[in-house]
């Protein structure tokens, strides 16, 4: 069977190659050439613009989206959405909104193209080897969705979870659990920095993955980091998000979750950006006007 | 080679059959009767008393203390300590504070007996089949205790931390990280109950094992609980807590680290414990008071 893949990037890319490993053929789009020339290398189709990428596939054509969420997906979707006929099927792969994605959708249904969003999950590895899955779809489009995808996740890796929209939905929470995990780690660690022993933390994150109840992937991960650079001296503690965090305490407030630990997780990689934070600023300065507390002054 | 286990219940118990599965002779004592009863059943000697159990070891002793922490703990130390002798090595591996554990390591300063502090993860379980342990010692007592906790660990799941106490501090800041961990994973679950889709959350649950970033041993009990009741509706939304947290808390405050989200999953336990919370009760006075917003009648 043949696939269209739009964006060859850093998940589309490895995603293609494991398609190509699976005895798929690739039409592979991207705007980057260098990207084009390496599929071409690896056995797959480069496709010199969308329309030409439509025009290989066979209808009812099957095409991937690995692009950024946001303005890239959007623009990407418009232009697929007037190329492409009834019972075409667009897989957006991408860390979409699910609010978009729901937008996107209805603007679908006179059309007869069919819609699916998945949220993927394992990182670039995982496209190499094996991702792990969340999918929503038009029912239509299921059972066109169950061989792709048993192809690209690894065994019990991929859930239809139901409507256009659950899949994105469902990949924002999982982002939400992982950051409040992650920042439970963090803590957890400089609790140990900061206490009154000495640990080596590789050993310790290597021991809690061997029979403890935190063991893990994220605790994998850590130990591995420990491994690298023991005490991580060349990293700042400056914690980049890249919305989905943020979406999933937005969802929180919409739908009226409590979700404290969640909420907390995101606002301490904001209060990580800034180095000298205002809020600081404020107490400070009224410590010293109640209390005559001494402020520490900018150089 | 023989062993001393004192505490023969949840935990004492399934470690006392590890031991005899790999060819260590048990002499246990517990108050309960029928525990002790139940060690000679399985090949273990049961001892009448604390005495009992000491004449039955030959010195150099090693004992295992698995009681519960606290008072349990306090008592059963005070007693050993008067009735051991030089080099006799004695093992708490129940959950006591670390401050308790230095401090009794103090109090046997100039008696020459051997201690360790061993905090123990992967329940009753583990307990039987292979337990994760984080262990501080006596310099003296470490090439003694590694037979023994390779035995009764799985491969690699055990850890000399060094000193006496590190052992359990290293336990209570693994608990924190799980408190953190755990409410994680319950506010994304409400946000998918909560949300706009539904979810069969034993299949999320195990799809997010295969291949996500936060699969782990928490999301494998996850998909379990879900297994077996699909909204868990028999149970209260009511989370207990046994000590640890609270500690880990009181630890950010004492080596002042900044741990919000393990603070605030402590905090979390605690709010379920009110099902008609007082500071709700000033929050809607308050709001009466100065806006006229309606408040809700206790009937």
């Amino acid at each position: 069977m043949k696939i269209g893949v739009i964006g060859l990037g850093k998940m589309g890319f490895p995603l293609s190659l494991q398609l190509l490993d699976n005895q798929y053929e690739v039409v592979g789009f991207d705007p980057q050439t260098e990207n084009k020339h390496a599929l071409e290398k690896e056995g797959g189709e480069a496709a010199a613009s969308m329309d030409d990428l439509i025009s290989r596939l066979e209808t009812p054509r099957t095409i991937l989206l690995l692009v950024p969420a946001g303005e890239i997906t959007e623009k990407v979707f418009q232009e697929l959405r007037k190329k492409l006929s009834a019972d075409d099927l667009m897989i957006d792969a991408g860390n979409a909104h699910y609010q978009d994605t729901l937008r996107r959708h209805q603007q679908l249904k006179d059309s007869g193209i069919l819609f699916a969003d998945s949220g993927t999950s394992g990182g670039m590895s995982g496209a190499r080897n094996g991702l792990c899955a969340m999918v929503g779809a038009d029912e239509k489009a299921r059972p066109r969705l169950n061989e792709l995808f048993e192809t690209i996740t690894i065994p019990n890796g991929f859930l239809l979870t139901g409507e256009v929209g659950s899949g994105h939905y469902l990949k924002m929470i999982h982002n939400g659990i992982e950051y409040g995990m992650m920042q439970s780690i963090g803590e957890g660690f400089e609790l140990l920095e900061k206490g009154p022993f000495t640990y080596e933390y590789e050993n310790v994150a290597d021991m809690w993955n061997h029979g403890s109840v935190i063991r893990g992937w994220l605790m994998e991960l850590t130990a591995q980091m420990f491994k690298e650079e023991p005490k991580l001296e060349s990293i700042k503690g400056v914690m980049q998000s890249s919305g989905e965090g943020k979406w999933t305490v937005e969802a929180a407030l919409e739908y009226q979750a409590s979700a404290p630990v969640i909420a907390m997780s995101q606002l301490m990689r904001y209060r990580s950006l800034d180095e000298n934070p205002f809020h600081g600023k404020v107490v400070a300065a009224l410590r010293h006007q109640f209390g005559g507390h001494e402020v520490e002054k900018n150089e």
